[in-house]
């Protein structure tokens, strides 16, 4: 098969092209990732869960990830630079993989995906902004605060969790939305079905900042479930591995 | 159709006996909910939520509930003492219904359900007891407080809501895990499929408080899903009806 | 007495002066605040608490303040448009008044004051930034974050509150060190005496946002109880009013 | 001098002993706390935060405390039991000490003292209570809940944390009014003066718990200061050991 590796550092690259080669596969290796990554048969992350979000910047179409942590957390990542050899070979062989849903955020300006979340925030700094969210096109709030939050489950230990959202587990495909700094005596983070559609306005303006890696802006957007998951191989323990790293935020 | 009506005070019975005759139905007045609910094909609730789920502890199999709110806050019911009379009828007539998922509580005295949530709470008032949780046998993670709730999506409204919990939305089949006062620097109420089995200890006691109505002592509860779901007359705006209520919680 | 009268829209401008000329006192008015507000006797605001905010950046030595609100939520004022007249001439009479300390922020573009906060934020929208908190030179803390806020107990119902901290009292100076959306499993917001230093340093850069009026970018602030407090005419409730108007905060 | 040593369990008494008597002070052992502990001119504590807290149960006029921690947390002590001989014997050289207020709680059944908090829970245990809180006569909140902890910014690191209050700094005296599990769309916990009045009303019966050491039956209690605080021996570094030590916290 045709393999990528995507580095964000070169330190073990030889060791983990060295890996996929005796499997028999064919390798090549990038320390940026672009759109062509789409036309592998898998890929292989050096770097922590920033640089699998980069990738999946870059692909819509996702051949399965497997990712080696070289990152402060890495709850994407399937082991880290001591221990990847085996588990890696374990993983080619096996060749398991489980999809993640991602969503969809689109506005004016086009569209693009998410695998944590959508963070629409108020354009101006020291300003509390105007919200109004609607759910199946029906306006469900409207409040004034730093931004809102739309993440998936797999988002729900990234931006989503430092706002004050729960942790849902990874299998639960589920959209959370979570406001930043609401100005308002009670509020919620509220957790719904992944094939709802969310709908988000900023009538002062607003910032859209995709997965924390990609930055627009617009005053609306409106945010569904992608057609195209994101696909890492198999890992068995995520329930577990969930509680053990979110300890380890800080 | 045979049916039942459970009420908490008298005061409208008598018109709402009057709509379901006028549809020919037959119907039989309770003040006390009991086991043989379960023989009816439908069952009208003149109270609050409290008086729904005091029906749900006397029911396995669920006929379709339709509640008429007389109590504080009706996240379960259908109308109110003033406009139930056409939204009844409409009920009755269309028959449209639907199921949320109840949580089975087995322990060593024998087993129960819930439609909002089991609390496991520590069995001496003002110690802190340590808690162990284990999800589909695994622990996941051991922590000191007053107790711990496993609610449903449904029960996100309540006492799980209290204790930090996020609200979920009734089509989301959950189960949410939310410590009360944890002792603790960190942590996160979290969200699970509701076909997970998740076990709590409490080493020096317990007590489980189903559904707010039905008490018992143990050390050690497992929740699951039960095959009995609650059942009830279909309502089209429950999303947007959960935002409005949940603001009116207080 | 000279008086200024400060109004944001000028609907009961003439009202206003009425009342004050009747008492025997000068009067000049002002559509924007000024330095020379500082030369007089006493200032009425005509707006809300953002009114009073401007009034307050302008002024080192502070004249005593009465607000009349015209805006959302009043927390500074002391009538509102509709019932200011009695209550004005009641506090000119009286005179009676009251301080409440502000807070210095100094960096190398010089210093300013704040009566509710001081909100450092990281430059970067969409990255998470690190910060260190020193509290009377000894670095307590440092995290992971969007900003953090150290704020008066008199702006624990502005920014603060937002982002999750507690509500102190009018009278009881304080200063509130509360994180923007931290990165991190454990947080607390934290409650200090005002008379503490507290410095901030932003690693990748910060901008420092005053009462939500003034901007300005730098990597290190230094706050510290101010020797200029705010002055306002004396309000016998402000307890009560606290408890009334939090829950208002929408 | 006469000194008190009270201890939890006694591996190290020997030790403590040695060294209080080697600085010429008398010295008396006892494995319980009792109120003759008045008459001694200094404590030394062998336990954790608990056996401080029923030490301070005994005493109204407290002699200084020194705490050699064997326990989890040690936010009272001023050692641990590897390390004390040097710092006990500087203390004691020193003899510098601190005062922290306490709070007293009224009720028809007596007074009582606390040094952390008085925990106001409703009698029933699966059942909401209706609270009614005045400060100073003047009622400003009513609301459900399971209890409503009145602490001092000592006991911000014990109960008052874990029921979602802030940490308030160990030289700030104060009351902090934080509810436990509020069935509330919104709720703050409130920090106040020291000085303060505040009463608790539990219409259907409540249970206050006194520093986790006392329990009793009352309806209603009222929380003041007390004219009697804790006295500690001087520990210079205790902003920075809160930040430490609340971290740790688990």
């Amino acid at each position: 098969m045709k393999s990528a590796i995507v580095y964000k550092s070169p330190e073990i690259l030889e060791k983990v092209e060295k890996v996929i080669l005796e499997l028999g596969h064919e390798v090549k290796s990038f320390s940026k990732p672009s759109k062509s990554l789409e036309n592998f048969d898998f890929i292989v992350s050096i770097g922590g869960d920033g640089t699998i979000l980069s990738i999946l910047q870059e692909v819509r179409k996702c051949p399965p990830i497997f990712g080696i942590n070289s990152g402060r957390i890495g709850f994407l990542t399937h082991s880290n630079s001591a221990d990847f050899e085996e588990k890696l070979r374990n993983a080619l062989v096996k060749f398991e993989t489980e999809k993640f849903d991602r969503i969809k955020c689109s506005c004016d300006n086009g569209e693009c995906l998410a695998l944590n979340e959508i963070a629409f925030l108020g354009k101006e700094r020291a300003k509390l902004t105007e919200f109004s969210i609607k759910i199946d096109s029906v306006e469900v709030d409207r409040l004034r605060c730093d931004g809102i939050i739309v993440a998936t489950q797999i988002g729900s230990t990234a931006y989503s969790f430092s706002a004050g959202g729960p942790v849902v587990e990874p299998y639960h495909s589920s959209m959370l939305i979570v406001p930043i700094a609401p100005f308002r005596f009670g509020w919620k983070p509220v957790v719904i079905k992944i094939d709802r559609v969310v709908e988000l306005e900023a009538k002062a303006g607003g910032i859209a900042v995709v997965d924390g890696k990609r930055t627009f802006e617009t005053s609306r957007i409106v945010v569904t479930k992608s057609e195209f998951p994101a696909v890492f191989f198999k890992r068995g323990d995520r329930i577990k591995h969930l509680f053990y790293i979110m300890k380890k935020i800080e």
